[in-house]
């Protein structure tokens, strides 16, 4: 039902050509759900590891635990299947089959079994004869027809890889397939890794060409469960944010890969960090855990609604660090909305709660004044451009604002826009303005 | 009290000649409390930062802590100033002194609030003519004075760092400051920065020496809040495991730095990790971390009952690494009192948990059935030696098993013994055992 809405109005704008994205009306926001392959990788051993092998099961469990557990509410609406779901062979028709064992329902099954419960389903395919583990891949030849079956399928997105393809099969490849998923006539979202695979800078990918074809793209080099993957990912966005972000907006996103947090390898402010900055990024947000097992902690950052609303902007823009302290605090900005705009205030300090002092004018905004809301802390405050203040940012952590217009923003009316969990907003506290924010 | 019954039956062994430590008959098990510098450094501004700062506020804090919930009771009893205590200057007779705003009640009332709530206190001195930060230093002409006073001060343990100290003079300071702490008739547990200062390894360092004038010393860098950090100590240490575990023992114990579980940088796996290394080294448990709100997460880490024991036990034998796979997964091993032992099993991966599959024998146990403990899930089982096993590591974690000793192990003797929590063992249970640990 959503999408129809939003199918609308995007059509209307593309009328009046204000936009170059994909035209098939998808993820006008950052697109949200979960994937397999993070934490599940290619685990096909359904014998000894029946919970967690690469089945209809795991895909079913997480679909339970989306819908039952209010992640769908809050836009987690994906599951998205990757690489070692299908059988080694074609089918006698040529057809791609899933694997007999593991997907004894069969993929159109599955896709029913998510729509009932108001999700989608993705699925995945290579570019090259075989996909990067060794499954049947997708090559020029077999476009169309897979294409097709994805539709026929009730598929709502397919994630397109690149393994064991060379440049010119992508060039051709990449652009056919977004065709033919067009030409099925169902809206299927679409994933390109295209640009990993070309490096991901100019002039070797081309991103207005990547926003007219594909939803969203995979710049970079998979995540791993480690904060140093984090970091790594964190480093190359933001060192090539002035060609990154003007190739973002609605319909078109850059992919710096799923959310980890839930898994093993980060804290819960290196989780909080993750969520934060794919939130500036204007990321796709897949996360890739055990959503039967993952711990309050975890989950109470995935749900944070402000991040989550800040990530989904309608603005679409992609944030931006606008400073880089030797200290080793970095600040980022993102424009959104209402004229309103999130900061972020991140340590990549390893001692101890640095408080960092600045003021809004510092930071580049207009004379004015403006209120604060504190992500992670729901604490609010009103702030004038020139007054300095202290942040203390914890080592790997982050400090993350919601910043209104100036002057004349109503904190009450934005709480009842919907967003925004947590307490009322009372005018008196206008006047009992903490200058420090912990 | 319990010190007068460890030091007379050390003075039983030094008069057999069978130990070669310290003869002050202190920290015959790894010496276990608080050290404030990695989570709090040089942090002196009082003012703005009035429960972080180095004040005896912040020690008396942490002494409540330990006392009211149940940390003396685990061992936890040092509580250590670090660095940036000092006033600036020595007092007109040439003392140490503590600042004055800081530690307005002065070392000796601080000793007696720990004193009075069963607790010992730490403090910190350098060799050079300044401390790391610049407070002054205790070098070679102020040794004996500084013994004294800190002797006066009834403080419990001493820690000498190294910096602005050339070779020659650290070659004379840490015996000179040995022999001073002992002539004071206090005593005062000894830690050596020493060896770190001299590259962690002979012939530069001579760890025999070191044996018979340090309790504790750091052989190797300072610890970060971070997870790399944690790793590159582990693989230093194990790396040189040879050398490193004939020098420990009790009395004497080589020290990988503080724990930084509570703080800010590790996963809950990794902090697992931290604390099961750490067992497996026979490494002084030191947390610095903010006791006041630490998570009980992390808490349940640093209270696990049979980590602490096994890091504890009487014996003192420091563990080694005995297998390292490509796989990433590395097995570590330490022999404990009554033919048991501690096996730990621990993934270097950074993608989802991995089934190890091996047998005791494998791991170089003699043939018997053995009784299993896992430390971290409170599991028994019985295991003969020559059944394989599959043990589930997740990524940057560990699974630590207490090993009885073959065939006519009691496990139920085991738990009277009074260091252990959890389920009581039935016998029954001996007949369904899970070939599988998770």
């Amino acid at each position: 039902m959503r999408e129809m809405h939003v199918a609308v109005l995007f059509f209307a704008f593309a009328l009046t050509g204000t936009t170059l994205a994909l035209d098939n009306g998808l993820m006008r926001t950052p697109p949200m759900g979960w994937l397999a392959w993070e934490r599940y990788r290619c685990d096909i051993d359904c014998e000894n590891d029946p919970k967690n092998c690469i089945s209809e099961n795991l895909f079913m469990d997480m679909a339970d635990r989306l819908a039952e557990d209010g992640w769908k509410e809050l836009g987690y609406v994906y599951v998205n299947i990757d690489d070692c779901w299908s059988s080694k062979q074609r089918d006698d028709q040529g057809r791609l089959q899933p694997d007999p064992k593991r997907f004894p329902g069969g993929i159109k099954k599955l896709a029913h079994y998510l729509h009932n419960r108001g999700l989608k389903l993705g699925i995945y395919g290579d570019m090259g004869k075989l996909t990067c583990v060794g499954y049947p891949g997708t090559p020029l030849d077999k476009i169309e027809l897979d294409a097709q079956t994805f539709a026929e399928w009730e598929v709502d997105m397919f994630k397109y890889d690149g393994c064991y393809s060379n440049a010119t099969e992508q060039e051709q490849g990449y652009p056919l397939m977004s065709k033919a998923l067009n030409a099925t006539g169902r809206p299927i979202g679409y994933s390109c890794s295209w640009p990993a695979y070309q490096g991901g800078l100019p002039p070797k990918v081309n991103y207005t060409q990547l926003g007219e074809i594909c939803n969203l793209w995979r710049n970079y080099g998979d995540i791993q469960d480690s904060w140093d993957s984090v970091l790594n990912i964190v480093d190359w966005f933001f060192e090539n944010q002035d060609t990154l972000t003007s190739a973002a907006g609605p319909g078109r996103w850059n992919d710096p890969d799923m959310l980890i947090i839930g898994d093993f390898g980060l804290s819960m402010e290196q989780s909080r960090s993750q969520m934060a900055l794919w939130a500036i990024m204007a990321a796709p947000l897949f996360m890739s855990n055990d959503l039967r097992t993952i711990s309050s902690g975890a989950q109470s950052i995935l749900r944070n609604k402000m991040a989550i609303s800040i990530n989904q902007d309608a603005l679409g823009i992609q944030g931006r660090r606008i400073v880089k302290e030797k200290s080793g605090i970095e600040v980022f900005w993102r424009p959104l909305s209402k004229n309103a705009s999130a900061l972020l205030f991140f340590s990549r300090r390893t001692d101890m709660p640095y408080r960092y002092t600045t003021s809004l004018s510092k930071l580049s905004y207009t004379a004015g004044s403006y209120k604060v809301f504190n992500v992670f802390t729901d604490e609010t405050a009103s702030l004038k451009d020139s007054t300095e203040f202290v942040v203390s940012v914890n080592p790997t952590g982050v400090v993350m604002w919601y910043v209104s217009a100036p002057a004349k923003f109503n904190l009450r009316q934005f709480y009842q826009g919907g967003t925004l969990h947590g307490r009322v907003y009372d005018d008196r506290e206008e006047n009992a303005i903490p200058r420090v924010f912990l």
